[in-house]
Formats: structure tokens, C-alpha cells, sequence
């Protein structure tokens, strides 16, 4: 079976967010899945998903001042600059952490680690709404 | 449904380039599927795959000029240079940008953000014609 | 068609390593899809998957080298190091490589070009066992 169902969230600061629990509440047909894949994407160039720690929020924090000094704004040979410093380095963070997670689904759940949750970084000072796509597909 | 294609991108030079269009052309079932995922894999380890902005190509050149400083050619340390200087730096891309990318299909078509596109990242100064396995599923 | 299996692999030294072959082993299936797509997740925010050259080993120590110089222990900034200083970098280097790999599959097998290969980035330095939920869909 498949599902799909695009989201928007609202508007969030700069940083790593958790939205694990977002994903799932948008989609209660998770529960009916014996086995398949979740596929969750991301329609922004300047923000992105990935996995990581659920628990301890100074990881995310850290996440933040990390890719701030790997991607500094500013750089004198950066050539794409018309809307401001942080939008080249948020393309390009966005390339290194990738555009969409695809999540194993086992017995109507999704299958993480214990640990592990979804991450938006939003990588614009003022990035507005995103908009999410889920595809969910398996066998019920 | 399931449908898949090898195609064969002719050499393009290092870089950044968006080959949006070469999938699209190549697989015309796309427009069948109500609800799916396409699923674009490169075949090398030294070309990468990712999604980032389709307009401005200032972009593409600032994701290479990043790229470049951040992996550096010639490093003391590199012990895998056999091939030349281009070589362990193009690895090293391909592993931090993937080697594949998932797109949701909607009503026929990628429903990709309206800004976004496929990147080929060529990492070798001359990596000569790139393959692609390109996998399409869905409902139709 | 659908199947899905949880692996674990043995604790392994921190590092990369090749482990086409454990997917492989673990699941017989392949043999039986004409095409397909093969979903690999690790269960884990430590240790990361990636695909990249699967012959000259100097590759996978290059890489160990690069990841170590680029995600540096003991930063000043980092506020989550109560595990120790391969803690933090461990997670971020996580999300640079990413926690799954999809890999499309041609008649009976993973279609890969030849000098791709599976790798599990051991980014603790006594990570323990790791754990992988591997999932295969595709038309037999």
C-alpha cells in the first residue's frame, strides 16, 4: 500500500529541531504496516533532514556551532550572495546533510534506534514554513 | 509498478551540474504513477548525487569552490594517491554528498520544491561518462 | 514483494569497513527480485553507512584520517562530551555520511558498478555491536 500526505511546519529559528513526533502524527496509517519504507522529504534548498540523537538537546546545539564554523558565511569567493550571508552556506549544508531520510516501518512502527530521531535544520535566519512530503510504503 | 532504466551521462567536467531534465526524459512511465518514489543511483565512487537550488548557477560554482577547500588535493596524510591528486578528494565528496537520491512522485511528476533540482557532482578533472540506475515504483 | 531482516554485526575498531558482503549473506531473497530497491538502516547515532571504493584499503584509512581532521575532538564549543571525546564528533560525522544507503536491484542482485562497496563508519572508539535493519522490496 502507499500513502502520502505533504505538511508544513511552521516557521522554526535557526537550528536543529526534533520532529520525529510530527512525521508520525501525520501519519496514523503507519500503525497498519507489518513491513515497508518511510520516506520523508524535504522540498527546500536550505534546510535540511537528517538523524541523530533524541535525548541530550546540547547535541543539536552543537550540530549548529559545528556547521556554522564548516560552512562560515561570508567567504570572500562566495559568488551567490543577493540574499544574504547565511544563503549560500544553507545550500550548502542542506547538500551535506541531505534532502530526505528513509526510515525502515516494522509491526506498524517506525524501526529507529532508541536513541535516534528525525532533525530539520533550518539553515536560513528566517526560513518561514517548510513543506514536508511522507511517502509511506509497505505491505499491511 | 516497478520500472528501471541504466542510462550513461556523456563526460562532463568537474563540477556541479543539473541533470533534472536526464531523468525525467529517461523515464516517461513517471507520468503514470499517482503515488511513488524515484530512486536515482550513481554507479561510481568518485561522482555524487544531491538536490540543491536549480536556478542560479552561481550556486553550482560556489558548491565547487567549497568543496575544493574543504577536501584539499594533496594532503601529507592521503595514502590512496596512485591515481592522482584528484583522486582521494573525489571519494571523500562522494561519500559526504551520497551516492543516490529519493524523490516522492505525485500525480506524475517529481514533486521536488520549485527551486529544487539534481546535482551531478563530477569530482575527477577528466571521470569520463557516469551511470546511472535509475528506479521508479509506485501506484499508477 | 517485501522482506526484512534485523543484523547485528560484532563490534568492529573505530574506522571504516566494508560490509557489502554481511548484506549480502543476510539476505538470500535478493537472488529471487528482478528489480527492486534494498534499504539498509543502522540503528545507531555513532556509526554511520556510506558507499565508496571497495578495493584498495588505504581508502577506508584515508577516510578515517580526513573524518578525524574535519570533526575534531575536544572543540571548547562542544556542550555534549559527557561520554567522552569521540562522543560528539561520533554524531556528527553520523549526519555527514548518513544512517542508510539504498541500492537498486537488477535481476537477482545489487546493482552497484564494480568498485562500489557497503561501509559502516565505526566513529566510537568502542562502539560494541551494531545493529541493521535491512529491507528489500521489489517484483519477483
Amino acid at each position: 500500500m502507499w500513502y502520502q500526505k505533504e505538511i508544513r511546519l511552521p516557521s522554526k529559528p535557526r537550528g536543529f529541531h526534533l520532529i520525529t513526533d510530527d512525521i508520525v502524527r501525520a501519519m496514523p496509517e503507519l500503525k497498519r504496516m507489518k513491513i515497508g519504507v518511510c520516506h520523508v522529504f524535504i522540498q527546500h534548498t536550505s534546510a535540511s533532514l537528517t538523524i541523530n540523537e533524541n535525548a541530550d538537546a546540547t547535541v543539536r546545539e552543537d550540530f549548529e556551532n559545528y556547521f556554522n564554523r564548516t560552512v562560515r558565511e561570508g567567504e570572500s569567493y562566495y559568488r551567490h550572495n543577493d540574499e544574504g550571508d547565511d544563503d549560500l552556506p544553507a545550500h550548502i549544508k542542506t547538500s551535506l546533510l541531505g534532502s530526505s531520510v528513509q526510515i525502515p516501518i516494522s509491526n506498524g512502527a517506525l524501526n529507529m534506534g532508541i536513541w535516534q530521531g528525525v532533525y530539520l535544520g533550518e539553515h536560513r535566519d528566517y526560513g518561514g514554513e517548510r513543506s514536508l512530503v511522507i511517502t509511506l510504503n509497505g505491505e499491511e
